[in-house]
């Protein structure tokens, strides 16, 4: 496997290939362990010119570590091997034993990642508002939770289709978006050897791993829906799980009687996945097989702990179709599911839109929680506009922001090639960064009690001209320092108290410590005294009809 | 002026330069004039490969004329030379006019541009809720106007600073940013040359162009702040006026006693007028000079009918500061001269942040108008978070698109470089393309008439595998065709009834389109009457208790 020749990686220097995957901590930072009981737990630690540090969620894995030893064909080390397995009545779930009140060893890991008290971890996945997916076959994995009282996660698909691509880029890609932040990868291949690349990814991938098992099912029919039953499904959704697959998109909410519903819309049906099962439900007249089989289908995911990732295949296309009757019958057939699933122990989230105009996002939050019990919600975008082909990371990220400051708990990204072509490994870092913001944002907005701290700490190095610790601190220290050093490369211009947007003569941040020295030089030193005052001298101009011209009060 | 050698241009072949500036329609599309009365109304003709077309609003001017003979020693043609001046009491400016209850050519011209009643353009302008930034020694201006009832408006800021850029690059970017979308420009040059830099910018512009006169005040006295004087800015501010300037920023609203209001912030003052504002008047321990003459630049602005933007000199730079107190307390002085500016019939718009998370955006809004009459609202942004330099044209579109859903007139735009560098040519398109999402994406939120026609046209032609419609339509013709080719360079690929993402099997496009021609094919064809029948049935069907395995409905 070799990804060399591939397109212009925008990796530093310090960067190393191992067996053609990147591996090296980013710019500034190195990985740190935190040790929890019996647990290490993997922090990113940002290493800052005045001494002191700042730690930040890491989804990495041992690709940052420099002292771990990367061998693809052995696989990342079990990690999961040897934790605790209680027995309980019914099934080995994460959902099963929250239920039964116990906190089981991916609990606690994530507590800690999350710094929150593992109660809360536990509560949040017993009452199906939280997902930890994690198949038992993928002991390699190191858990992360989905639901909206914790972090927001985003998704990155990556897959080979049947144009373009190989295995050796798509493990690369699964290493390359974890390294920027991915928090689950979705292996979406269509082409020839999807089970040995979907083996190579879970074999070496310290983030979830989830699949839509219909796509290798429909390889195995050569392509035609007619041809799919229920028996080659279910066979394609055990060898998956066998493997490891944490967890798996499933159209069952497809029915045959929504189908016409769609025909009138602007851009039909454009799911993959819920187009097949249309075409299958229409060529023999028949209820879909993922319907009237779900039972069984529990059962199946129920062994491994995979958990549901409802999808939404009728999900709209355009802002023309957003929120139609199409969209919400199947959301209300997925509410349905989403409590058989959970009666069988099986964890489940609920895949949402697609295109939205921004004033009708929050109403699918509303209503996915509403119907489906407040099963973490997993979207795609949702994209804000259809106008931008080329930009709809962006278009999709301005409503990927909306929703999940309404709850969503995870988003899927959206690479600027969506609409066009197959991403390749800048697209893939440029959906990756851009669904963090995304993220971050709404974490902000939902007042997590974290998630400011990296911009106070990033904005103060900013206005320290802490240059360096500014790179460090972000989302890319690659691009940010690349950006700064096309206007001045010059290494002191690392430290000078200016950039170049304003040149040395009108630096507003320069002036404005001038400004605070200047306040400190002259007496004006206790500032919460002198900012009480000035709001009651500023709420005295105010009541005195807000005049101009008043007589000068300092 | 030349601009070869500069970085490369994604524009596609068949655009040329003339005398250093990209002429030529954007691919796909052709200038048209709609006929109105006395007037010619540029629009932009999208040709679609089905006979039809679409036409948009067009920012870019003669440039992208074919029949335009191009010459920027003699300038664009002035076009509102002749408009009829009608006499009137008062100054002669587009809020006097309109208070007079006259409609002016540049009215009409307005009105036929965005499609509405030339009456709704007057009254707006009257309340004050709508700008026409028209100095009338700006005669090549297509005019334009800023206000919460119209299309949501951008800005492209351009200007060299001392440490890079030339004026040739400058009045490229212009164009450049105009024939993107940009619907106006502020030119922010700090360097030399300051005056006959606007002045190439002025004689070839299309669209109104803002400045910030204290730049080029404090240019005169050689940069430093306490040497500035009232009698140096106000000639400075004639000296624009005179050449054309159509808007101008004004940081009136620094007040002395609200400087240790930012002393305790993060990043303090992060405006480059309100610190040099802050630096002047704690220098002198005296008030702004910008406050205590306000009246006298009222007179001035008031002949040339140049608009005032008044500046947020205090604006947060940091998510830690957004809606402080220093904030406030200056939106609440801008309040004060928006009423007196209006009432030396000048017309105001009012600028906004910067950084404020999502949760705090609304109130923005919400105070800005309550505070200043509803007077049209110009943001910076706002980011939505601070943790990613080199990616805020995204941070900030997150913010952008809120703040307009909410009522923001026009959206000044961030490019990547923004925090790190000077924009060049690429980073211009990249911002301005970015802007008119978010603009677009709240115009559609708003429910403005026509703006959805836009979408619903390329996701047709999206649906019906018509890909140079798809690119035509799109936001960035050149960047859409290029991405797809890509992946699917021949060009069979460009009526393939597939894409690269899925391949010729797994297209759900091609899916849905057998399924409705099934549809059609087996009586299904009365379409309405299904979808009301297929409602009907969901309704039972949920009114049932969501039972699972009903007997099949078809």
């Amino acid at each position: 496997m070799s990804n060399r020749g591939d397109s212009v990686a925008t990796a530093s220097n310090s960067v190393d290939t191992v067996d053609s995957v990147t591996t090296g901590p980013i710019e500034g930072s190195a990985k740190h362990y935190r040790e929890v009981d019996d647990l290490r737990i993997p922090v990113r630690r940002i290493n800052l010119t005045n001494g002191e540090h700042f730690d930040v969620y890491d989804t990495s894995g041992p690709y940052t570590d420099t002292a771990a030893a990367i061998d693809l064909e052995a696989g990342l080390p079990k990690l999961r091997d040897g934790w605790e397995r209680r027995e309980i009545e019914g099934p080995r779930t994460q959902l099963s034993w929250a239920r039964a009140g116990l906190i089981t060893p991916e609990m606690r890991f994530i507590a800690a990642r999350e710094e929150v008290e593992p109660e809360l971890v536990r509560a949040e996945v017993a009452a199906g508002r939280a997902v930890i997916p994690a198949n038992h076959r993928h002991p390699e994995l190191e858990p992360t939770i989905i639901g909206k009282k914790f972090l927001v996660k985003i998704n990155a698909n990556i897959g080979n289709s049947a144009v373009s691509s190989s295995i050796a880029e798509e493990v690369e890609k699964m290493v390359w978006a974890s390294r920027w932040g991915a928090d689950t990868i979705m292996d979406l291949s269509t082409g020839k050897n999807i089970h040995e690349t979907r083996e190579w990814i879970l074999r070496n991938s310290p983030v979830p791993v989830g699949t839509v098992p219909m796509y290798q099912a429909l390889e195995k029919v050569n392509g035609d829906p007619a041809k799919l039953t229920w028996e080659i499904y279910r066979d394609t959704v055990i060898e998956q799980a066998e493997q490891g697959v944490d967890y798996m998109t499933v159209h069952a909410g497809v029915l045959l009687r929504y189908i016409p519903l769609t025909a009138k819309r602007v851009t039909g049906i454009v799911s993959r996945g819920g187009s097949i099962m249309a075409a299958w439900c229409l060529a023999h007249h028949r209820e879909s097989f993922l319907y009237t089989n779900f039972a069984e289908l529990c059962e199946i995911l129920a062994r491994y702990d995979v958990t549901f990732s409802l999808g939404d295949g009728l999900r709209p296309g355009s802002i023309a179709d957003a929120n139609d009757a199409a969209q919400f019958a199947e959301l209300r057939t997925l509410g349905e599911l989403t409590k058989i699933a959970k009666s069988h122990g099986v964890q489940v989230m609920i895949e949402g839109p697609g295109h939205v105009p921004m004033h009708k996002i929050v109403e699918n939050v509303r209503l996915e929680e509403e119907l489906c019990e407040e099963a973490p919600f997993y979207t795609l975008g949702p994209l804000a506009t259809d106008i931008a082909p080329a930009y709809d990371h962006i278009t999709s990220a301005i409503g990927a922001a909306i929703i999940a400051q309404a709850g969503t708990a995870m988003l899927c990204y959206v690479t600027p090639k969506e609409h066009l072509g197959l991403p390749n490994r800048d697209d893939v870092k440029v959906g990756v960064i851009t669904y963090k913001i995304a993220a971050h944002a709404a974490d902000l907005a939902k007042g997590h009690p974290h998630a400011q701290a990296r911009d106070d700490e990033l904005s103060k190095a900013r206005f320290e001209f802490r240059w360096r610790d500014q790179f460090a601190l972000s989302l890319d220290p690659d691009t940010a320092r690349e950006y700064h050093d096309e206007t001045l490369p010059a290494e002191p211009a690392k430290t000078a108290h200016f950039c170049s947007m304003c040149g040395p003569k009108f630096c507003s941040m320069r002036i404005s410590a001038d400004v605070r020295d200047y306040a400190e030089r002259n007496g004006l030193t206790d500032l919460e005294a002198i900012d009480a005052g000035m709001a009651e001298k500023s709420a005295e101009f105010a009541d005195s009809g807000n005049q101009v011209y008043l007589p000068v009060v300092s």
